[in-house]
């Protein structure tokens, strides 16, 4: 008796690939368009299967979007060398593609997240938090910004400016050139930073 | 036989008293919290009354709404003369207390906008282009800021960290004072007006 060796997906690895999935679904879907039975029809698997693994189709929302958030997170980050700015930049410009490739899926998140959902506004807050310490954080360069909790509220600021001219960009692009929109997000950090009064 | 002369409100006079109290209570409380009942026992009179002023639960929340956003935007109207950054700091500073007086309603109104109440939403847009438009309109010290896609879109994305600054200080103020809060809001919009890239 011979067996021909196979790969056999852990549990583990099985739940990650039906959030990859989902992941890819849900960028062009809302959550509400989001199902448990769409996700069923794609990876081709029943119902009854993603029940057991996700419980319900709450708990499925907050897997995908969690893994979204990760993903997010994964691909804004910034070079660990060169200049500050220039890392900024990196990470900046990633955010907006990102935003513009999953638009659908992110601001249903954003709408789910602001409207009172309150599990998903925890990851959603968790993912700003992840994103905002980085200006926080020590790296070859030093500390870019010290941090207080007036460079803490100043950051937090930006970053839901950055939001807003992103999606509202996004919406009505109004011959506004994806570059020009990267260069005033980048720019305005050091720019709301230095309206901070002095100590 | 005399007749004593007595106020006698008009329909229009008496909704108007019917907003100005639902604004009142909306102040601190959410807009799921006021309720057509509510309002009917703070005026004294039936709930049949009420209905026939509003219609439903839902016109009832906008009228109010709408009536709370005329408000505001009344009570951030800069002076028409003085310096530019004078009269931002004296509309900067009302709008802040304004959410600070009226936090729990302003919060309820974010969400219900945020979250996908269409009709809440155009009224929130509406106030928020209403209190952006100020920004590029001709007084007696001229055109503030050249009116373009670029400077509009930046505008809005001060005017979202502003509501964010505001009511993340508010939740958490960690030994920033309020003038500091304010000062933050005002020398940022010039701060991002610089960071516009030269056409």
């Amino acid at each position: 008796m011979t067996t021909t060796p196979r790969t056999r997906l852990s549990p583990e690895q099985r739940r990650e690939q039906l959030l990859d999935l989902g992941v890819r679904l849900l960028a062009h879907r809302s959550l509400d368009e989001l199902s448990i039975d769409l996700l069923a029809e794609e990876a081709g698997i029943s119902r009854g299967l993603l029940y057991h693994y996700f419980g319900s189709k709450q708990a499925f929302h907050e897997a995908v979007v969690r893994h979204a958030a990760d993903d997010l997170i994964a691909q804004t980050t910034p070079p660990t060398g060169g200049e500050p700015m220039e890392r900024l930049l990196t990470s900046v410009t990633a955010y907006v593609d990102y935003v513009i490739d999953n638009h659908e899926g992110y601001v249903s998140l954003v709408k789910a997240a602001a409207g009172g959902n309150e599990s998903l506004r925890a990851i959603y807050e968790d993912a700003r938090s992840a994103l905002n310490g980085r200006i926080f954080r020590e790296d070859t360069a030093g500390q870019i910004l010290t941090d207080t909790p007036l460079a803490r509220l100043v950051v937090r600021g930006w970053s839901a400016m950055t939001e807003e001219l992103v999606l509202a960009w996004i919406d009505d692009p109004a011959d506004i050139s994806r570059d020009d929109l990267i260069s005033i997000v980048v720019a305005s950090l050091p720019a709301v930073v230095e309206a901070i009064p002095a100590g």
